[in-house]
């Protein structure tokens, strides 16, 4: 159930004292091979961290061999001495494990505009490197955790291979894969290439369709690093749906975890035309404050999702639409259908399905409501 | 101060019944001309409410001679029969008034997807056309309030001739206009397609950069009347200044009047390649939800600007952003510049100025912060 249930990986946490308080907040994962094929997937933000320059140039050649990944602080927007920073982290890291510092990713999660302590980093990857082991996983998935309420975790075993993964981040979560840290690990034996291609196939679909708030972070990274300890090359096209499991266990995880979330929506858009405007649509929805604070409310406001639908390009003919929310049709083709009192908002789980009888595409975002403890998380976080 | 203060309007707000509770719910605005010269426009939310269908036939000929505008109920998504509300009520103010049904505009206001009492806004009619007087302007503004706490209404004085107007609107502040309902009025005598062209540009720089909270409602309209009472054809430019004037003062009063919110946010992006980027710059930062919740906070979170700012496709170079929050410069060249606790956020007014160092170009979206109150007033709104 961690980044070390594959084999050919060690893992740690341990506390370097980063950030406002105690608890570990530096986790390292070692790939021990024999391979060391990775890729990565990086925030679409265009105001990038030091950790996602570093961490771009380090996926280039599809070689990694370790990831360090710190609380406490972005490393966003420090300019030359932030991203020293950086580097003097992965040379840190490469002097414990006698590896190159170019094949270490970097990861951060924290407040932009704020300096790390180098001296604190390079002490948290000497305690690191001298705690890692196979079963550490758990600890690592502890220590990337900020407002996270628990570590989250997944795996999911193959024909001979595993593939496991850790993910932190609970809030910021958008199409850009938004504050969002996830190490995703295999002892399948793939070629780096065929790895990008995977992630590509299984971020777009699960990671990149989760929008709590519409807000993209400066600092994702998704990464996957295979051992090939297994010594198996699986079907590309298992392995890629093996590891789209593996994404959206997280990504639920991730959603059920949203800062201040009282509601996991899931927003399906059917009878699209196109896959791409089933997702606008589900997005335009996810997106509304209006919403959003509605289904806070337990009020099933359908109207409020038609408002969304109608600031889409999207192919529909604003008569045609319906509605349904937790199974209940409250919209047929632009009428009132079922009364809105039918449906039950109580749970956390909310499903709403919108049909545009346009075309044959679907496809679901999930999002979450907006609440009160939204707000206050979000105005008082400055840590 | 309202749209009765230019010669040849009269007005009247009357209670019909439509809303929950007591209260006036009918407004009626009357150009008693010589001319019935008008331009309107409306939100560009593809699912469009019934009076919005209907009057975007009405304006066609440029000829307008009463608006009526209702709260109590959106009259969108209440299918063929909706439809035959709105165009029963327009016959109704007809009558009353001797005039076409089809020179009469119709507004409506309230919750989606919930069918108007006929009889009811019939009745409104009656009693408006009763009640209509040349001072009934605060009336009428009074009428079409829903969750906006006062009414809202501006005047300004050109050579000879006067444009007045009333707003409403306390949330769904959007790019469409949206829940925003406005009737400027104006005795210069000004033919409908120079109307049209002045109040475009108005609208464009004016109701169109008042983003409260990203959502665009169904039910947006911007109506200009010209009685030509005055006998005065003023310049197009002096007009046009005026006009943008009058529309200014009422976004701001729509801006300050926003549901739940704690501070007015004016959001400036300067040194942009055009205008455009400059606008989605500003709105980005606008639509972030962290920033905003900062904002609630007095949290001078910049970090949160430059993530937003990082969302656009505008020009710029990440590492040559300039960021300052009420006249603190904290952010410069992409690097923490002023100490954010140098921020004083406890005014409601609150300055954002971003360069992009790209150009010339500027534009500023004002906005509201994303506070508790924003949340349990939309979640308890269903009325």
């Amino acid at each position: 159930m961690s980044v070390t249930a594959a084999a050919g990986f060690e893992a740690a946490g341990v506390e370097a004292g980063l950030r406002t308080g105690s608890g570990p907040d530096f986790a390292l994962v070692v790939n021990r091979g024999p391979s060391a094929a990775a890729a990565a997937v990086f925030t679409r933000n265009r105001c990038t961290a030091n950790p996602i320059i570093w961490s771009k140039q380090v996926i280039r050649d599809g070689v990694v061999s370790a990831i360090a990944l710190n609380s406490g602080g972005a490393n966003c927007y420090t300019g030359m001495l932030g991203f020293q920073v950086t580097h003097a982290t992965a040379e840190a890291v490469g002097r414990e494990l006698d590896i190159s510092a170019g094949d270490v990713l970097i990861c951060s999660t924290g407040l932009i505009g704020e300096q790390l302590n180098t001296a604190r980093l390079v002490d948290g990857a000497t305690k690191a490197a001298a705690a890692l082991t196979a079963s550490g996983g758990t600890a690592a998935a502890r220590a990337i955790m900020t407002t996270d309420t628990h570590p989250k975790q997944a795996e999911r075993r193959g024909d001979g291979y595993t593939i496991g993964g850790m993910a932190k981040g609970a809030g910021m979560l958008a199409p850009g894969l938004a504050t969002m840290l996830v190490v995703l690990t295999t002892d399948a034996d793939v070629e780096a290439p065929q790895l990008d291609t995977a992630l590509r196939a299984a971020t777009r679909v699960t990671f990149d369709r989760l929008d709590s708030d519409g807000c993209m972070s400066t600092n994702d990274q998704v990464t996957l690093l295979a051992s090939g300890a297994s010594g198996v090359t699986p079907d590309p096209a298992d392995f890629t749906r093996l590891l789209t499991e593996v994404c959206l266990d997280l990504a639920l995880q991730l959603q059920g975890d949203a800062e201040g979330a009282g509601h996991d929506i899931a927003i399906e858009t059917r009878g699209a035309r196109s896959e791409e405007e089933a997702v606008a649509v589900s997005r335009a929805v996810a997106r509304s404050n209006l919403f959003k604070a509605a289904v806070f409310g337990n009020d099933p406001n359908w109207g409020r999702v038609l408002a969304a639908v109608g600031t889409t390009d999207a192919a529909f003919d604003p008569f045609g639409i319906d509605v349904a929310m937790n199974g209940v049709r409250v919209c047929q083709a632009g009428q009132p259908d079922q009364p809105r009192d039918l449906v039950d908002l109580t749970d956390r789980a909310v499903s709403v399905v919108i049909d545009l009888h346009a075309g044959g595409a679907a496809a679901t975002v999930w999002t979450n409501d907006l609440t009160h403890d939204y707000v206050h998380e979000n105005s008082a976080y400055s840590s």
